[in-house]
């Protein structure tokens, strides 16, 4: 666990049902008040690893965002709890607008309710770019095993990660499934990495929000260690994407999208 | 499965690792937009098997209500996929306005930034009124397994329920862990029920606004099949609640509040 590290964790301690004392890991949450231009936007909970990505990330997945170009500045004041954007006086300042509005109707953990209304304005790419063999898939699932430090440590997190072929490019964990894949969203606009021929992988449910920001992200794969929603399972058909759930050790099953899915080819094929 | 069960879940066809077909359930979650007065207010994820609970609940844990006797009436429209409230002339138009500000600020699936500012007008009862025994708590976990029913067929889904001692009183399934306390307390306004010597039971973890919601109802007790986070603890013990995670077949572990805990008691102790 390095330096970073021990700020996400905290040790408490706790009866077990033998009534012994143990030691026990828990994550520290923090809460992160985004405003734009100085205006009050939300406030979200995270471990506050990667929050100029978190921040990022929301901003693109709530679409006040296309590019980091529309960013003029980033402050996180951990002090505060604040994270102050400053936007560059482009159209963005009535996105961010129009957003303000949106967002009183937020649900808790949930999709906002244009959700559907947007379905048409994601193309994604088509089977021929975007695959992945199940050679692939197994050894993303191999990597990801070890990959949940923090989950493995003290649980109640989600990791989320983000995969060429079986090659991991980037993985988080963070308080909620949103946060994961909105941080690795701020990861891909950061570095310039597109989503066509990546799969995305959470250990979250594969409700319709989580699916609609992958696809916004021009990502047609996904790989959850959870389940699937109606509305997840809908929105994953009508954008043609790939969906895998209940993905864990050798096991898994493809909900929609299997022409994009090698079985039992080899890795690099 | 009943016919009411039937409308919580869908049939989908998917495809295994084996590449064999199989039918599976999932969960059919909807958009239900909650409106005050013609001013609407949020849009929740649901199941819908318990809307006007939820409504009631939800209105209640935001502050927007005290009571059902602030509210006129709940009309629900699947077709519109909206819960139109209208609220009494009480002081609850204000508060509903005040609310609907804060609720811009609301984070996804997480807790509110005035939450710890709360803490201080949630009265809990003394350890001598509520407390649970270990033969009881047991119990609640065997109830508990028999309860999930959605999310053994369908998984993706959270279960919340109510008990006195290993009594259960109410019990829930939905497509978040906060619908399911939110009915859970729209359950407890509607019959009348007071939480002083209550349990609160849920698959979900114990985060800082779960367990706010439990406190703002009076229940000092909660049993997570889940873990905690550091804001749930915090809260937990700031409040003086007791809380149990981890909790499944004969194990848990005890947070915060032991004093309120009979091990090794008999379940009617």
């Amino acid at each position: 666990v390095s330096a970073a590290d021990g700020q996400l964790l905290r040790e408490i301690e706790v009866l077990d049902e033998s009534g012994a004392r143990r030691a026990l890991q828990i994550p520290v949450e923090r809460p992160l008040t985004i405003s734009i231009n100085g205006r009050e936007l939300v406030t979200l909970m995270t471990l506050g690893a990667r929050s100029e990505l978190l921040v990022l990330g929301y901003l693109r997945n709530q679409r006040i965002i296309d590019s980091v170009k529309d960013i003029k500045s980033i402050r996180i004041d951990w002090a505060t709890g604040s994270a102050a954007v400053s936007l560059r006086p482009t159209a963005n300042e009535i996105k961010a607008d129009a957003r303000h509005q949106v967002g009183t109707a937020c649900g808790l953990g949930t999709v906002f309710g244009d959700l559907m209304m947007r379905v048409d304005a994601a193309p994604l790419p088509s089977a021929g770019t975007a695959r992945l063999s199940s050679a692939a898939l197994l050894r993303i699932l191999e990597i990801m095993r070890e990959y949940d430090a923090i989950h493995r440590a003290a649980g109640s997190v989600h990791g989320c990660a983000l995969f060429h072929g079986a090659d991991l490019l980037a993985s988080i964990e963070d308080v909620s499934r949103h946060n994961g894949v909105d941080i690795i969203t701020g990861w891909m606009l950061l570095h310039g990495v597109a989503g066509a021929d990546k799969t995305l992988f959470t250990t979250g449910r594969l409700t319709g929000e989580m699916v609609m920001k992958a696809a916004h992200n021009g990502v047609s794969i996904m790989v959850s260690r959870n389940g699937v929603t109606s509305m997840g399972y809908d929105l994953g058909v009508k954008l043609g994407m790939t969906l895998f759930g209940r993905a864990a050790k050798s096991r898994y099953l493809c909900y929609t999208g299997a022409e994009r899915f090698d079985r039992e080819s080899d890795i690099s094929g």
